[in-house]
């Protein structure tokens, strides 16, 4: 969608923010019309959400594809049978979705390990055909006990999946920091510093992991680093408190709370023994092979730049991953017309606020939605275009010609 | 994905067929490594299959757009409540998937109308805000009594569903015919012939709506339709036979088994009353929407595409859909790496058969594939490349320019 005018738009900003609705991410996504609250911990992304989530899928992509790993989808709806392998049809009861249906039994999937496995087994003989590197897009449900922290924590929600299975620990090792380097580059691209921070893996793993924390008040984790190296250790595992010195070297230790938007695990042969998946070796040797799961929530990812991001105005979009480049803030008909013509014919994604209301209500709704570049075109600016930051305090006049080769792709 | 060495490949050619798998359809998208089959009714896309997927979704997203609709995602698993509202909780029951959890009930989508409609009611209260046009792309769960199509009918697919919500009878008649325009335009891009069929509205609504249908054998659907204009009804409301005279030209009625790719419902008011979902008119009026909903089978395009269009070696793609536009098939690795790399730079979309195999087991799995242009790089072929067209039986001698030019996006 590289432009829209907004008297068109499903899902203009409203005042309409439910009640029960505490967390910042939610009540700004709500207001400007990015999201619509379905219950506790679901949200209908409306069409300017969706443009946000299918960009950050966007560039998800091309990292998951540049590492080699391959683009797939797996079903949401499994069988007991398959959940029952590994045992964690009981051992995850608490947070995963069961139904029954004509006497058969269902999970509605929280992760996809054993399915990503069952294709291994299924697939996947001999020693040739390893590495197997899958990733998907793929809704997630999980029974929250609490969701209050907008999409930061749903219990519906869009993620990144990336497994992978090895024929070799060094190999998965390997593997493992790889996609390691892929995370930080994604989360620099999408506009977020992050720390990589060792962990428990939950009702995931027993080895240790990491996490990729942005430091944050609201976020929900705790994490003590270091203030000078890469040191960095969630609560759960941590046994260093604020002020102590860095295991690591000669610094101190801080103490933040933070929001995870990407975990990789290590899950070694741990589930494949119990599913029976393995390749023949080139010693002709049975081996189960290594599995490495890695998540990135995409939801979670554009709750997080709203909670980082936005000022007392509004949101405030990094680039990357704004719906749109420009919004064209129109208070003269014709001439707005016109520009805005010349926008969709330089290939400029743009906003064109095109509504009878008053230039108040246009600006406020401009900070508001938080596109980088906002134009006014108005009689008082004459020929010129008034542009500015999202982020800067005052405009520019420039040409029209001006701002298309700023704003061009 | 423009270009993959099949080396690389996770899901290569297979003769592991499950034994209950009875449809052509997919039979063969399992053969030649686009599905798996989790359970019955339930496929894995692989990556070719996902190729493919993405590549209808985009086709359909790009008509989805011309006609004004705007892209949303709305959530899969509901509360009770909401489907209480229109008493299609208890009257679909059959259908839907439904499950508790700490003692809340919730249903698991077969369709959007009820989320869609508390979208519209929350976010529109004046004539100013109509229509309104939302799509997405979507899982979709249907608890289906037979499951024996492969990924015709299955439990759980993609669809693209489309809503809207009007005024005015009037403007939801108009709409409803400009949908019937996109989606014969979308089935002719990715190359199918249908026909635009009178049916009832199954547990959806009570008046007439339209399917598209593809004319095949092994269609579940059967049409009655006019061998000279475009009269067609679906077996459950025709009230003709085959020989009959056409009731609306002095054609004869002919009878073939059908493929339901796509179909659209024009349900009025009747689930906006019981929801409330209204708007004030220009008059200063209430007026209850006047809702549409319109569906196509993602995945089940896919399905269709392979069951009229293979042959006894395999599957044959049209060109706007496959995967990739040209299998090179590497018969002498130097030349081959060397056409490789220049049919990247030139970015033709390309999979590379780069396996140590024998040329008979290349040959063969480029057939099945499906893929529109085959390429043979071999010592035989000296400077040249033998060109052939899925389609076609003999190849062409060409220069690796001749080529570039011809494949060139």
């Amino acid at each position: 969608m590289l432009f829209m005018r907004y008297s068109k738009l499903f899902g203009k900003t409203t005042k309409n923010i439910p009640k029960d609705e505490v967390s910042l991410n939610a009540k700004l996504l709500i207001q400007a019309g990015y999201v619509d609250k379905l219950m506790s911990g679901s949200y209908s992304l409306l069409p300017l959400g969706r443009l946000v989530e299918l960009k950050l899928e966007q560039i998800v992509r091309e990292e998951m594809n540049k590492i080699g790993s391959e683009e797939i989808l797996m079903p949401l709806m499994h069988p007991k049978s398959i959940w029952n392998e590994t045992g964690r049809w009981d051992k995850a009861k608490d947070i995963m979705y069961q139904l029954e249906k004509d006497g058969k039994e269902y999970a509605i999937s929280f992760t996809h390990e054993e399915i990503f496995l069952d294709l291994v087994r299924k697939h996947s003989q001999s020693y040739r055909d390893f590495p197997i590197l899958a990733y998907h897009f793929s809704t997630k449900f999980r029974n929250e006990p609490r969701a209050k922290s907008g999409i930061l924590r749903c219990r519906e929600f869009i993620m990144k999946d990336l497994y992978s299975a090895h024929l070799t620990e060094k190999e998965l090792d390997e593997f493992y920091w790889k996609v390691a380097d892929a995370y930080k580059l994604i989360f620099e691209r999408v506009g977020l510093e992050t720390k990589v921070v060792e962990s428990g893996g939950g009702v995931f793993t027993e080895n240790i992991t990491h996490e990729f924390q942005v430091l944050c008040d609201t976020g929900e984790d705790l994490i003590f680093y270091c203030e000078k190296c890469d040191f960095a250790q969630n609560k759960e595992i941590a046994k260093v408190k604020e002020g102590d010195k860095c295991p690591k070297c000669d610094g101190k230790i801080e103490v933040s709370n933070g929001i995870e938007v990407g975990n990789i695990f290590r899950f070694g042969t741990l589930y494949s023994e119990k599913m029976n998946a393995f390749a023949i070796d080139k010693n002709n040797k049975k081996q189960f092979v290594h599995l490495g799961s890695y998540g990135i929530g995409i939801t979670r990812l554009m709750g997080t730049l709203v909670e980082v991001g936005s000022d007392e105005k509004g949101i405030v979009w990094p680039e990357n991953v704004a719906p749109f480049k420009a919004h064209l803030v129109g208070l003269d008909k014709e001439k707005s017309d016109k520009v805005y013509a010349e926008l969709i014919k330089a290939g400029v994604e743009v906003l064109y606020d095109d509504r009878e209301a008053s230039p108040g209500e246009k600006l406020a709704d401009c900070d508001l939605i938080g596109i980088p570049y906002r134009l006014v075109v108005s009689q008082k600016s004459g020929d010129k275009i008034e542009l500015k930051k999202r982020t800067e305090e005052k405009p520019d006049l420039l040409s029209l010609d001006e701002i298309i080769k700023k704003l061009m792709p």
